[in-house]
């Protein structure tokens, strides 16, 4: 077998994998395309074979979708502005159909509507990965009594943590979106780097990171968007969520990591649907919880006398801190305005933050590089 | 606010997230499709909406692509014949392109050709979760002196793994293929799940598993599917693998966890070039590993004599396994015939496995399963 033989075979094989197929013939090399292209300017081109598509539409986190033109070569091509650096979340929609980009390996993990994701890079950006020490990211597996599953979560420890130090750390659970997977403050949050980045730069203390799957009930998964409709599954899965998370989360991580116990040196927050169990799990449990955060929290229903019975300003002596974000652009801003309003009404103390945004990650990231300084201190 | 306004705030806002965008007039749901659909008799329904496609197919891992028809809901449409149960990567083509499927969140990450999985399930497989004890995985990411990037490698450890026990463990480096990333043995091999599996059964001793990003320079990434063609790259990619497993990844697992150094404790394997990788670095390097797997490996030029100097029977005495596996269909076959043909006349002891299949992820959870119990005897 001569060496030119051996390398096109061997290509082959790569071919044929990359195809998802085998064949007896030869397959053609898959058309290739250099998208998305970030520019020097931070313009971003992107790319889209759709031979026969009769509309193609760049959607990309944040903005409305805008058209695509058809080159010469039949390639749909829409150059941006340049963007302000970040990661930005896209879709493709061809003929009204949402796609993901096939020549883009990185992807926005999400059990709904998995994406894809353009880094604009930015240095000094807490989500920029840097030449300084980096924590680690645990992955765990176990099966649930509390929801009758089989579930998985995250958790990250500081650079220089060691299981068999003396030095025992504080615990921020930190917790994701309705649709997003237990991977999604790390794939797509980049929590790790952004504490990593802030510990390096001693800004935020060094802290244990608990990433839970933010489902009470896979039930509400199954159901798709339109889950939020079925009330009792809504309910169960708050509801379920904060026991499997008190019962069988907080216990195992006390028993696997070197973790203080202390009320506080424990922190609960999240974004969206994860940013109302932080409020419900926290608020309702301050014997365990001194520091909570709710970015663009929504999905519980505006009875907050309900949801938060007993609540008064007594509640002032144990929170270390109470910080509600939200983006003024995120249709959500309204009933966080309300609920600070109610907080306010019933004397609890409790910081306002409103920034420029949607209901996207990149306030929530920008969020989460705000509110770790300020814990545990 | 009324209730019914929240949810429909908040559904708006998830909406608007699902597809990537936000605009001032509520979006339109997104059309929902429940695919692949496995079912009862092992047979899948892939489904896919191309409207204005002329032609679509489904391109499904170790198969020629099959046509999918269009049904009156204007949904492409195809079902297989009942499946063999496991794991299949798969890509739809669409007018001759190849795109991700966007309903369905399993995700075959890859640096060239990310794809979809369909999982169809076969109690008892080793690939399958089940409810016994599960090992962990952990993340790592470091800045590499000898390859100038920063990356990654992921370490699974056994069930009850302690790094404050007295116990030291055996530990296989496990390497994935070219397009591949650090993520491919578990994201896509369940080497993880087969591992707690084999582990629990008795059948595989309780061992740390290695999975490094298997790039000696990512040159050989940013140049495509026709990076073997650049021989400087390719030979640079295959030295600098070998240079940084040795002089970085080991030492940093060695102090990270309890590992036992004894070379009759160490093991490598991998597919694809990783198998090559595991033959040049293993087989050259007979004083750190006696254990050594290889499955469809493919990449190098077959000049035995040149990569493997001195290589004579006196490895018989080092070598406790030296493991070569390939599938039938698979066209490296016969390069892998040609090496053991070589090893043959050398003298040099070494298992043939030659299974049914093509280059897949089929042939190589099958090879792990077989060669992980054969480990540390």
């Amino acid at each position: 077998m001569t060496f030119r033989l051996l390398i096109f075979t061997f290509l082959f094989s790569c071919f044929a994998f990359a195809q998802q197929t085998k064949s007896a013939t030869p397959p053609q090399m898959p058309p290739w395309l250099n998208t998305p292209e970030v520019h020097a300017d931070n313009s971003v081109t992107f790319q889209f074979l759709a031979p026969n598509a009769q509309e193609v539409k760049l959607a990309r986190e944040g903005t409305e979708p805008v058209a695509m033109q058809k080159d010469e070569k039949g390639a749909w091509m829409v150059t941006t502005a340049p963007l302000v650096p970040d990661y930005y979340g896209y879709s493709i929609m061809v003929d009204g159909v949402r796609m993901l980009d096939p020549y883009n390996h990185l992807l926005v993990p999400n059990l709904l509507t998995p994406a894809n994701a353009v880094h604009v890079p930015g240095p000094g950006l807490p989500w920029e990965l840097t030449n300084v020490p980096h924590g680690e990211i645990h992955h765990h597996f176990y099966r649930s009594t509390v929801c009758n599953d089989d579930r998985d979560y995250y958790v990250y420890t500081p650079p220089g943590y060691s299981s068999s130090a003396k030095t025992k750390y504080p615990v921020l659970y930190l917790l994701h979106g309705f649709s997003d997977d237990a991977s999604g403050w790390t794939a797509v949050g980049h929590a790790n780097v952004i504490l990593d980045n802030l510990i390096a730069q001693g800004k935020a203390k060094p802290m244990i990171v608990v990433m839970p799957l933010g489902y009470g009930t896979m039930e509400m998964i199954h159901l798709g968007w339109g889950a939020w409709s079925h009330h009792d599954v809504r309910d169960e899965n708050f509801s379920k969520f904060r026991e499997y998370l008190l019962t069988e989360i907080i216990p195992r991580v006390e028993s696997e990591y070197r973790v203080d116990k202390d009320r506080k040196m424990r922190a609960i927050a999240g974004l969206s649907m994860g940013g109302s169990e932080s409020l419900l799990t926290g608020l309702n449990n301050l014997d365990k919880f001194a520091w909570i955060g709710a970015f663009s929290s929504g999905g519980i229903p505006e009875d907050f006398a309900k949801d938060f019975p007993g609540l008064d300003a007594s509640a002032n002596q144990k929170l270390k801190l109470l910080w509600i974000a939200c983006g003024t652009e995120d249709h959500l801003i309204t009933v966080n305005r309300n609920f600070r309003e109610w907080l306010k009404e019933k004397g609890i103390q409790h910081t306002d933050i409103e920034t420029p945004g949607m209901h996207t990650w990149m306030v929530w990231r920008r969020n989460l590089s705000a509110f770790a300084p300020l814990l545990f201190r």
